[in-house]
């Protein structure tokens, strides 16, 4: 056995529930939305009762918490991979583009309308500051942009969030990407954009272009 | 008299009741969701019988549908009466950030996730498109931009959504302003820049002077 850390078959089959109740979790977010998360109606499709069920989740809260912390996840793993391979912030914003429209319920979990009565815990916060830090760094590797706005003069004396010795002008493209991103993808995701004929990929990469040309 | 078409008060009765259990759906919306917007909740509140509600509204995507309507009506009053006062571009972009930030709820109604199995009818459609052909018209009122980008040369294809004789860059321009907006606006009213001490309308202000700039 070369696994130093090997479970047991009880753990093991705590896992593969846990799994199988995130998936169900998933389905009903997609057929009735966030809010209307039910822990019952998840473990009659998983064939347990109600109680059962609360021995894997306490419930709904760390239920969401834990598919939150799975979209975050694999958001920073998705960026990390396309930087590791070399990807520039145009890279990284295919990438992220890539990984939202993969499962537009996760994208909109994090993203879009926050569950009513929850809240984040830090470590999810964590995981979204890692994420910020990496677009930063790819915007640190650009030529500088001198020109000052009025917002990169605020964000000199508002920056404890974010790196030291990087110019606030750099912070502020690395919000900017952050925004302009999700404009365009959510409002394409929500279906803000059917009818309108045009390929908001096309819209997408004209944003991406502007954030690398001020 | 001086109303031509005065109601009777059985009708003004009938408004009455309509606009209490809207009220009380936007409660609703607030603490539990969109997606859980439950008819006998509502009903119990305003203390009627469920089956006496659905003689006001015959269920919930009725109700769903008058909220979104009311949500955008307003939003494309908001930006008429701006422009109307003599509000150029930035002023509308701040007429709409006021919008926003007075009802959360109701900008994420129309811009955060979509309520699962709904659909919006047709008229919300027109009356979004009000809003767009707006955006349209304060875009073509300043200088014109002259360097075409590639979503700009796509866009003189696929323009069919838009009113005619208005240069694809601006048109561009006014996605651009929709998109942008919406990036930053989304992000702050979710919660997202959290922790981040600085002030969100100065990011909203650098964004609307990238889109005067360009």
């Amino acid at each position: 056995m070369t696994d130093a850390v090997a479970r047991s078959p009880r753990e093991r089959y705590r896992e593969q529930m846990r799994a199988e109740i995130k998936r169900c979790a998933w389905e009903q977010i997609a057929t009735a939305g966030s809010s209307a998360l039910s822990l019952n109606a998840i473990a009659k499709q998983v064939g347990m009762s109600g109680p059962a069920l609360y021995r894997y989740f306490a419930g709904r809260d760390e239920l969401i918490t834990e598919l939150i912390r799975d979209a975050y996840r694999s958001l920073a793993d998705t960026l990390r991979a396309a930087r590791d391979s070399g990807a520039d912030v145009s890279g990284m914003a295919y990438a992220l583009r890539e990984w939202a429209l993969a499962d537009p319920q996760r994208y909109l979990l994090v993203y879009g309308t926050p569950v009513p009565g929850y809240h984040a815990p830090d470590d999810t916060t964590a995981i979204s500051n890692e994420t910020m830090t990496m677009l930063i760094e790819a915007f640190s590797a650009l030529p500088l942009d001198e020109r000052a706005t009025p917002f990169d003069t605020h964000l000199e004396r508002h920056r404890r969030w974010a790196p030291d010795n990087v110019p606030a002008t750099t912070l502020h493209r690395a919000l900017s990407f952050w925004t302009r991103i999700h404009g365009v993808l959510s409002l394409e995701l929500a279906g803000h954009f059917t009818g309108m004929e045009f390929d908001p990929a096309l819209l997408f990469a004209d944003e991406v272009s502007s954030l690398l040309t001020e």
